[in-house]
Parts: structure tokens; C-alpha cells; sequence
């Protein structure tokens, strides 16, 4: 396939995944009535619709490298993405980066109120865990309490939590921080969910160990040149391309390898990135194709 | 034993749990070096030191009776009490209950600041799930991921969160609840979590059903008094006593069967929920001994 056709086929993949994933989130927060409906409309509204999906299309397709079933990989995927829904339902708040835009909706606590979006991002973490946890996921215990795990590991303190601190503290310091510091912060913050999405349709299929660490050190170079692009596209796109708030890292201060590399530095440094994480796959042949057309995604796209 | 021969052994059981408890979480929150220390410590402050540890004391105890080894048990309690903690710290925020004080001490957001408030809640909530699902909590996978999924449901939007939810609206209504919605309330707010609490032990333990099924009838029960003697406290006892502000039900005018019922018929139905609570245990033997006097404490304590 030439290059251009690559791409049309990732873009195909990716939105049938994502229709799929929100079908599969439909399930899993469900609309509820009575006077909890207000809990569950928030989680929806944050979960449910918009976002690329990146996270549940890496559960999905390294699902497919070990032929794992669409219902488990499914599960998987929308447990990461309710995950990532409630982080940004939290990173959203006021006391946090108090933004009013995401994926071109209100934010949680726009469009309801603030202690309805605090609860709303508990409620999609715990969520997050009972959808890994439950028999309908894996009929393989060892493998339900290992997606678990890996999960709680790559939200926690050591992960993504962990992440969002350095961030906060980044913002409030005098000195700005080093390349070394902007990485890990940036590993911890984001990288580490997007690793473990790699990873876990390896851990859903028992792929032998080197194939599982192959997709992780996939999953890592591509989250580090995903970020990298995200600071490109804040610092050069508009909100409209986006659907978010643009230009907010230069305004805040924020420590990105963009404002410290410079725009061209920053895009050579992605562009390594992104082949590194493909040279990853090697031993996957061709069925790995469109994690390989993803590499060159992340860093080609304009939202 | 005699009645106060029995408080007695209760006491000592509850002080001696809540130190190795303590102990425990601080191998599972270890004081950190370098940036992140600042969300540690705030998870710390959260978490270790003070507080019955009711919920703990309910996996120690539960699990004995099955013969479980203690370092297990622990990690499962020090997990639920993590979940607890994150629970109190989100619920203390300003745009929740605004509370300054939590046993006997600052609440984390006037300890550190709101934003790492929140943060140190979402990262006790992963903790708790990465607790029970490691290893060393149990050699089994079927009883860690077991743990994980109920865990998850007594703490999501049909447990906790939704309860939680509830609260507030029922805060914000115009018409008082009626008996019933404030049982569904507190069942969901803290009843399945202090349920879940005393059914992990049996979960550890591999119990026969109709046990694990016992002890959990016996969380039910001993959580509704519980609750009602937290609210009798609230209406009748000093800060002092209790480590955290008294009397704000009544300012808030929060829906509580306290104030539904009157001080007499709320202690009357207390009483008879304990005396329900034990009768679960009958089948238990001796060994609940202390089960037993926890019941009796849970309405006679004052604080």
C-alpha cells in the first residue's frame, strides 16, 4: 500500500473503532433513571462521543496481533478510555488547568456543576476497574487481575496522578524545567496510560513475553511523539481543528519540549519518535500494519 | 465474657488492627524522594493516622475467621482504607462539603491545596486497586480479581459515587427525602463499601457461599447503624469528641433519619440493626466474638 493509502485505511480503522468503543461505553454507563441519572448523564457526557480513541484503538489492534475476541478487547478499550475520560474530567476543573472547552463540548463542570464532575471522574475511575474486573472481560482470572494491575499502576502516583503533579509544580516554579524533566514529566503524565494500552491486548491474548514488551516499547516511543505533536498542534493549530482550547501552554508558561527545542527541533525529535516506535513491530509482520501507519499518524495529523 | 470484658477486648483489637494497618499503608504510600514527594506526602496526610478504621478492622476480623494470613488480610484493609480515605478527601473539598477539619487534623486541601487535593484522592483510589491486585495480596488471581471487581462496584456510580450523588441533590431539593430514600442513600454512600469490607474477608478466605453471604448481611446491617449512630453523634456530640465539626447536618439541613425520626426512634432502630447485624454471625461460632462486641460499639461509641 503506498503511504496516502495507509493513511485512509488508519483514518477507516480509527473511526470504526471509535463508533465501536462508544457502542461499548453505551453498555458499560448505561442512561439511568431516577435521581442518580444525574451521575450517569455526567459520566456519559465525559466519556461517551468525540476524542480520537487513540487509547482503545491500540487496546484493539494489539488485541488483533494475538487474535483476542472483539467483546474482550472492546471491554479493554472502553475501560482505558474511561480512564482517560475521567482524567481529563479532572484536569479540566477550576483549581486544576480550568478549561471550559473539550472535544468540542462544555467541560463536565460547564455543563453540569463542579462537585458533579469530581464525581463524575471518581465514579469513571472506579467504572474503569470494574469493566477490566468482571468474567465477561476474560475468562482467565490471571489475566482480568493482571489488566488491573497495570492499569491501577499507570493511573497511580507512579503514573499518571504522579504526571499531573510534576505538571502542577512545573507551572508554579521559578526556574523552568530541563529537557530530562519535561520527558519524564510527560512519561509519567500521558505516557504511561498510552504504554499500557499497547500492552494490554498483549496481556488479553498471553502474548509470549518479548512480543509483549515489544508492543510496551511501541506504546511508549509513540506516546512520547504523540505528546510532542499535541504541544506542536497547541502551539500552531486552532481551537476549531482541535475542538479544544489552543495556544494555552505558551500562555500558562508551560514547560513543553516545544517552547524549550524550538518548532523545528521539537518535530525532528517526534519524527524519531514515531520511527522508533515502528521499528518496535518488527516481529509482528504484516497484521501490525495499522499500529505501524499510526507511528506516522501521530505525528501528521492536525487534531 | 462480660459485656465490658468484651468492649474491652474490642478495644485493644481495634487499637492493635488500626497500628498494623498504619504500618501497612505505609509500605504501600512510601514517603518519596525528588518532585512527586508532594503528592505522597498529601496521600499520607490523607491516609495514615487516625480514623477507627472500622472498615479494616471488618477485613482483619472477616478473614481470620477463614484462617487467612495476616499480611494478606492487611494488604486488603490497608486497600479498602485507601479507597475510604480518597472517598473523605474528595468529600471535604470545597465545592463538596467544604470541611476544614478531618480526624483531628487539617483536610488535605488546607493542608496542601485544592488541586492536590483532588490528585491525592484520584491516586488513592488507583492505589487501592493496584494493592489488591498485586501479587501478594492473595497467590490466587481469581480472589485478587474478585477483590478488584467488588471493590469497584461498592465504589462506583452504583455504590459510593452514586450515594454521594444522591446526597447532593438531596441537599439542593426543595422536599425533605422520606425514610426510605434516606436508607437508599446511605446504602449506597457508605453502606457497600463498609459491606464490602466485611465480605472480603470471606473472598480471601475461599469461604462457602452461604458464609461469605453471612458476613456480608452482617456489613449491611452493622453499616445502617453505623450510619445512624454517626448521625446521633453529629446531633449530639462536641468536635472534640469526634475530630471533625458536629452539628453541620442540622445547618446543612441534611436529610438524616435523625432528623426524620427524632434522637429516641433513630437510637431505638440503631439498636435493633445491631442486634440484626450479630444475629448474621451465628453460624461463625466463638470466633466472631469480637464481630460481635463490634456490633454493640457501633451504637455505644462517642466518636
Amino acid at each position: 500500500m503506498s503511504n496516502s493509502q495507509q493513511a485512509e485505511a488508519l483514518r477507516t480503522a480509527m473511526a470504526e473503532a471509535a463508533a465501536e468503543i462508544d457502542q461499548a461505553l453505551d453498555l458499560l454507563i448505561p442512561p439511568s433513571e431516577g435521581p442518580e441519572a444525574r451521575l450517569f448523564d455526567a459520566m456519559r457526557h465525559a466519556a461517551i462521543g468525540g476524542g480520537k480513541r487513540l487509547r482503545g484503538f491500540l487496546v484493539l489492534e494489539g488485541a488483533r496481533q494475538f487474535g483476542v475476541g472483539r467483546d474482550s478487547a472492546l471491554r479493554a478499550a472502553a475501560a482505558i478510555e474511561m480512564l482517560h475520560a475521567y482524567s481529563l474530567v479532572h484536569d479540566d476543573l477550576p483549581c486544576m488547568d480550568d478549561d471550559d472547552l473539550r472535544r468540542g463540548k462544555p467541560t463536565v463542570h460547564k455543563a453540569f456543576d463542579e462537585a458533579t464532575a469530581v464525581l463524575a471522574g471518581d465514579a469513571l475511575q472506579a467504572n474503569a476497574f470494574h469493566a477490566l474486573a468482571e468474567p465477561e472481560t476474560h475468562a482467565d482470572p490471571a489475566v482480568r487481575a493482571e489488566l488491573c494491575r497495570c492499569l491501577a499502576r499507570a493511573a497511580g502516583p507512579r503514573g499518571m496522578c504522579g504526571g499531573q503533579m510534576l505538571d502542577m509544580l512545573a507551572e508554579a516554579a521559578a526556574e523552568p524545567l530541563e529537557e530530562a524533566e519535561i520527558g519524564r514529566l510527560q512519561t509519567l503524565k500521558t505516557g504511561k496510560l498510552i504504554e499500557f494500552a499497547a500492552e494490554a491486548g498483549a496481556i488479553l491474548g498471553k502474548a509470549p513475553p518479548q512480543l509483549r514488551q515489544a508492543l510496551c516499547s511501541y506504546g511508549r516511543d509513540l506516546g512520547a511523539a504523540f505528546q510532542i505533536a499535541d504541544d506542536l498542534l497547541d502551539a500552531t493549530a486552532s481551537p476549531e481543528e482541535t475542538g479544544k482550547r489552543t495556544g494555552k501552554d505558551a500562555a500558562a508558561g508551560k514547560a513543553t519540549l516545544v517552547g524549550l527545542l524550538g518548532l523545528p527541533r521539537a518535530q525532528a525529535q517526534a519524527e524519531t519518535l514515531a520511527a522508533q516506535a515502528a521499528s518496535h513491530l518488527d516481529a509482528l509482520g504484516d497484521r501490525a500494519d495499522l499500529l505501524r501507519a499510526l507511528a506516522a499518524y501521530a505525528i501528521a495529523r492536525r487534531n
